[in-house]
């Protein structure tokens, strides 16, 4: 059985979906395509064939054939979109985030609770990515014993001016907000920023690096470092603390080298491709999660655990104060 | 467009590409089978719907909707399937050996050259795995200069009684002696076995371990330790010293765990897993190469070097003494 | 020429101490000693032979063949020794803490300056330890750049019920405290301490572990694990995060191992064996130093600093707030 | 009680030596000197103080207050004086070779058992190396049950004219010849060289790389590089692979590195760095022991062994054959 998809926004994380779907992975077929930039769509549409092209997102997610969406689009439009597919009683996979604030991934939450479906599914891959699942697999299996600690660490060469200091949190710290909580199986329950001294290497908007400190409901406790001028590389670190032993990410797999009086392994500079792979598993596993009507991934609970917790970071960050985590009890829907 | 294969021979390894093919890949379909185990055949053809049971191999080949052949049969088998498959014009992807002679290896070379189509590719799945191709990179890119010599090691946790010396190299060291020539891009020219005492863990028609040792061509030396009963896990290493550095297969990514008075990673013990990966990413190239009429992976005239390669050791294992390994001259068709 | 050293306390350091400097290092000679325990340094003195034993601290540092004094009583007893050596022009070599008041130790700087000359050393020898030394000379070289952020850890497999929560900054984390300021050339002026929830291998009266996070002069921001019950080993760890750069304490040399389906080094389980060297290092430094009427090591400022910055820690952790760390300015004498 | 030192030769390893014993070291006094260039001796003489310089190295051994006597003199002048200082009953230190033949060597071990007494100890101080010494702890200990093969290599950045092809076996490789058969308590039965192709960094009296492979009498089979313009550094490498597992020599201690893309440690340049503290430890036990008429170090059938060995690589290259090494049983004496 193949999964139709229409796919809303065909820009570049859109069509880099677009062709995962259509000539990586299997059971799926893009069927229907619409983007505010209608050439854009056209264009994306003649390269892919087969295709239609709908004039509004809501016309796409209405059209008989498709059977499930793909959010791609600007942030701002993520919540009508979802809405409406959860209106339609279709699967959708929205990008993060599920929306741009915390009222309207709320509002989502209590429309996919109220449609008694589980549809929605939110872009978080890193849930997906070969390494985090071995470092879940050794704490789950309670080789390390409870967790009591995390340490993390996302760190970035470089990031370009228009790139200000909310981003820190809200495009980039983001991964770990959600990837954590899964992790560790645990909710955030309050936030604190420390902002050391600048890098020179940074611009006027941006206090980079930063730490990120949260608590965690059963006592686990997090520091992340936030660092996206680091010069060195793209370089994803987590280690977990627990009663038992410490497990840590995986460096990536690479050539051991002996030159030039050193022993080294390469950094990755470019961030696409650390998680590249993570991407074509998240999506293969919502196609076939779609096609039986669940979600394996990060759902809208987790979309809107994430946006509080991110709003709670920067005002944190604002106040230089411990601020607390506040959301309404998780809903036995999504236990 | 969709490759249509027919597959020769559903023992273990031929279901596990037919499910490649159906499940995992893209651009392909099984629509014909046949075993010397009709039953087995039927079984597999139930399972998968859509695909016919043929009688013999060559009724398969010569079937018109079979488009190329995946030969997974019995290794005495496949001389006359590849031969068949040439004959009839269509690509074949041969699991390894090519054939069970180096004789029989060269009449299907010639057989190939003869039909003036790149048809034959053999089922050595290493040069398709992620560490062996950023290793070659590496070497390709001039990193480390000229190869002068290569220090590697197959290790496996353990072998049944049905594994003779023998074995260990035209089952085992056969992924060396290919992969080796691919990614130093030179020829063997001699061999030499040295036999150190036994290890207790083995039985009394196996000598483990065993160190080979080849020259090429160009002037370097390899040696390669086959060491099947190593008790601690499968373990691949290989390391290339050239004039100006040296580069090492890397090592699988793992959690890295601080417990119990140790810092460690974990070593796989199962060898399925080592280069599963590898697996896909053989049979995806093939299929798109196969489409096109060429052959990127290892051909016919690999799997020749590396049948003369392992009977070169064979012989040198039995005399104790360097055994010339000597083929004509690389035809310019394989060039 | 021979520094002739008086010993004031004969427990298990003291003797360490005068074996290392009997039969290890050049240049010193033991030829005093003293104990509150009569018999012990009697006993001590039979043992080494061609030493006096003095009835008090006292006594011992005014006899005139005593050229040199280590303090190795207990630590109530320090500042009047110390003091008192001061007193006597005698250089002195305390072990931690130089007093066990920041009000203490201020007098000691205050006796020194006064007394024109440096005489004052304090026994934190991690500044000895060629780990430490490898990475200050990398971060003083410039290979990383300014520093902004320390991460550091500081683990013990187990404490005794003796070990309380208070003595995870004096007598653990201090080391940090000392050996951090040093390694970035910097000052703390703010303390915080985070809870996570306590590990289960902890007793009533310990928090364990605990997160310090400390503040500089020039904004680097420090967060130091201090886990004394982390059950898996004896683990010091510390990341200087700059800004062109990271650069990591060396793990300990350990061989490497493949067994039993992991590839292990040893991570050490006695604090003791881990700085071992650096102690005979720090002393002959000290000898030397002596000698010539100079500290190299840490001096008495330093002693009072690291009071000041420990008794921050402690009200951070009583009140779970952030704590200024103030002194007076660096006094010239100590430039 | 301290042991009054004579040393003959007082160029480059003979002035450290002294450096050694008169600063660094314990219970030992330099109190003559010799040298075949008395103005060099004489100067030696002025730093040092304290010491007389004799005209002969005869004449030194047999100076009454000269308790044991050290031998760095060029190297064919050992035999002569490590026969004297066993006629003369003196513990005697000399560096390698214990003589410049294989017959020499023995004329030396019959000489030390006629005397009846243990004088003899040569200077391979590698066995006195921290990482060698945890790895034959490793392997004592049964860690990775009996030794099978040895893979290690020796290399060198760089080597100037002077260096030819005999040094690669008779100053480089010689180490691995003392150091590998104390590490498996084994013997060596032959020899075989191979010469890979050379790298362009040698020059026309040397073929390098090669690799020498040795079998001993249990049947372990030893590979060993021998690389000395590998161009990136000062490289140690040893690994034992035995039944249960395998062991490696232990990395050098170095800070780990994120920069440039890279993550890396330091690779020495400078073979004198390497070892540096196994000199002391060398040299402080060969005093220990000689107060007690004792050695512990390699001894005079060592340096003969190693003798006889180097012989046989050098001729198993010459011959490109798998050459015997042949002595007399080990005497009792040196069980």
């Amino acid at each position: 059985m193949t999964l139709n998809i229409g796919v809303i926004g065909v820009g570049m994380i859109g069509r880099e979906h677009i062709n995962r779907l259509s000539n990586k992975l299997v059971g799926a077929k893009v069927v229907a395509l619409t983007d505010v930039n209608v050439k854009l769509a056209e264009q994306t549409e003649a390269e892919l064939q087969g295709a239609k092209v709908y004039p509004t997102g809501e016309a796409l997610i209405e059209a008989p054939e498709v059977q499930a969406i793909v959010v791609t689009s600007w942030g701002p439009t993520h919540e009508a979109y979802v809405l409406a597919s959860i209106k339609a009683g279709k699967p959708v996979f929205c990008e993060k985030p599920l929306a741009t604030t915390a009222e309207a991934c709320l509002r989502i939450v209590e429309s996919e609770i109220a449609s008694a479906r589980h549809l929605v599914q939110v872009g978080f891959q890193r849930r997906y990515d070969k390494g985090y699942r071995a470092l879940k697999k050794v704490i789950d299996d309670g080789v390390i014993g409870a967790p009591l600690m995390v340490h993390c660490a996302h760190r970035n060469p470089s990031v370009p001016e228009a790139y200000v200091s909310d981003m820190a949190i809200v495009d980039t710290f983001i991964h770990e907000i959600d990837v954590l909580r899964w992790l560790i199986n645990d909710d955030y329950v309050s936030a604190q920023v420390i902002v050391p001294r600048n890098t020179k290497y940074t611009h006027a908007k941006l206090d980079d690096p930063i730490v990120v400190l949260l608590a965690t409901r059963s006592g686990v406790r997090i520091d992340g470092e936030v660092f996206v001028n680091c010069h060195y590389g793209y370089d994803i670190q987590c280690q977990v603390v627990g009663e038992e032993g410490i497990a840590s990410l995986p460096e990536p797999e690479s050539v051991l080298l002996r030159r030039d009086a050193k022993l080294s392994t390469t950094v990755m500079q470019d961030w696409k491709l650390r998680f590249i792979d993570s991407y074509d598993v998240e999506l293969q596993d919502w196609v076939e999660a779609a096609k039986t009507g669940k979600v394996n991934g990060p759902n809208a609970w987790d979309g809107y655990f994430a946006a509080v917790t991110a709003d709670a970071c920067l005002e944190a960050k604002r106040t230089a104060a411990v601020t607390p985590i506040v959301t309404p009890p998780r809903p036995a829907f999504y236990a």
